[in-house]
């Protein structure tokens, strides 16, 4: 946080950095913004902007033709009314600003959730989004260069359980090359028009073989943890290569993976170890309700052994860390 | 080094010390004993004993079946020439203690080579060997757990310049079972006979389809850093699980692999991680003649692509760390 960093004048600040980066979405776009002054900030602030509002983030897509569910903006109880009555209900309300996790946001049926979610989150800019019914959610991964050269990882597959992602799958199971392209679609215009340079994530809607993009996320993502072990080049790796100006590697999966995030409480680590395949990852924080506190990523080289492994650490780790 | 150890006393060092290993078998044996009054010594102590003296070492295989080539105690002129007369030359005399990288040793084709070579190691313990023409060296690396299991890494194949290991190639091209079992065969009962915890090598030479022990490290190996990015599980980290007391973790190849020693001069760091599949690992060290600075493992999915890739490789880096 910006305000624990002692206060420097006279360029001490840029002798001390020789570049930044950020791994945390929530950084305020104004404090990146003014450490460009100091040092070389990657990716631009401009990405944080980007993220940190839904409706400039929809409009983004948008303007670049990457399709989104469709979008209103919410000011104020009126113009709540008018979008429910352009884009029909179910829809979802959510904050413009500070939502994560499923966190500030409310699903609409009836004129009475409209009112009780009007209740919770009005007062602060919202957005009204057409509800969509797809069939799975999946991410696209890239990290692009300060030449421009971009590479994706294979899109995977996330499954949720209470907002929180729970499992990753990838490649994504029956990935394609038709749909790789359309994911990959999603994502590199974005990274060029925003003249990025580092890892960045879309999370995307797929109903009827089309995907929509939701969201994107400005730094290494959860769902590209399996990078680590099961492709040739972790998106860790990748996201320090492109920011200190190296070549990027291969972003070629090493076979089919899994991640399990760990939720609320680690699992047994010696019943993970004895799993073939299977890789613990703690990440020393304390346990608490609903946090992020290790994960496990599972390789096979097949599918078949890679499901029965996975089937062992759900068991083990639980929908949210407790069998 | 001891020496660089504050004197402790009143079992301040063992409330310091939960667990002690180590990664180097010139620790002193007498000073890994003495650690045993504060701490568990895993592996243990008598590990580096073994390894420490050629002779015991060649002793220890011998006792537990396991081929080695010929050889003589040597301590004194009058029994280097007896030893001579029954193994015959060419021979490789050696100090007992304190060689490694090809230093400590010579080879014995003439008289002429004898008188030198005495000159040069005389005076300290010796042992001659009898000359093995091998067609290539092996090495097998295993983690032994302290419930007595113990897991074994496919073999590799070593490739030297200048008695320095430089390229490691695993699995060994055409390792079958066959020969994988017989290298096998060369470290189990060693380590269950040390009752050994930790990874521990073993270096063969395989001549005529049979194997021969060379010598022990008690200790993960240059030999098997591929492992990091091409086993299931690295040596380190299966090192760590052995004596922290956690489950092995499989030991199964990814693919096919090399790596390649940096000896005396990084190279060209883009040049390196602009071939897909290469992973270069820089220890940080001072350039220095003939030091092993860093390395670089290459991996990819069928040995035709790891060929070319370890080919350019190659060139880059140079037998010596200098194309």
């Amino acid at each position: 946080m910006v305000t624990r960093v002692a206060v420097l004048g006279g360029g001490q600040l840029g002798r001390m950095l020789g570049l930044v980066t950020y791994e945390w979405e929530g950084v305020p776009a104004d404090t990146a913004r003014a450490l460009q002054g100091e040092a070389p900030v990657l990716p631009l602030p401009r990405a944080l902007e980007v993220s940190q509002d839904r409706l400039v983030e929809k409009n983004t897509f948008r303007s670049l033709g990457i399709a989104t569910a469709p979008y209103r903006a919410v000011d104020d109880r009126a113009s709540l009314d008018t979008a429910i009555g352009e884009l029909g209900m179910p829809a979802v309300l959510k904050t413009r600003r500070g939502g994560y996790d499923g966190k500030g946001q409310a699903v609409l049926r009836s004129a009475h959730d409209a009112d009780a979610a009007w209740a919770q989150l009005g007062g602060v800019p919202l957005i009204l989004e057409g509800f969509i019914a797809f069939s799975r959610e999946l991410s696209i991964i890239a990290a692009r260069a300060a030449d421009g050269e971009v590479v994706c990882w294979p899109a995977a597959e996330n499954q949720h359980v209470d907002g929180i992602l729970h499992i990753t799958r990838a490649p994504a199971p029956g990935l394609g090359d038709a749909l790789q392209v359309q994911a990959e679609a999603c994502i590199r215009p974005l990274l060029d028009s925003l003249d990025y340079v580092g890892v960045g994530c879309v999370e995307l809607f797929e109903l009827d073989g089309k995907l929509l993009a939701n969201e994107m996320a400005p730094r290494v993502h959860n769902s590209g943890h399996w990078t680590i072990e099961a492709a040739a080049t972790s998106q860790f790796e990748n996201h320090l290569r492109a920011v200190l100006g190296w070549p990027l590697g291969s972003t070629t999966p090493r076979g089919p993976s899994a991640m399990v995030n760990c939720i609320g409480v680690m699992p047994d680590r010696d019943s993970i170890l004895a799993i073939p395949g299977a890789h613990l990852h703690d990440y020393g924080k304390e346990a608490r309700p609903g946090r992020k506190l290790g994960h496990v990523t599972v390789t096979a080289t097949d599918e078949a052994t890679l499901g029965e492994r996975l089937a062992s650490v759900e068991v083990i780790v639980g929908p949210r860390g407790s069998p």
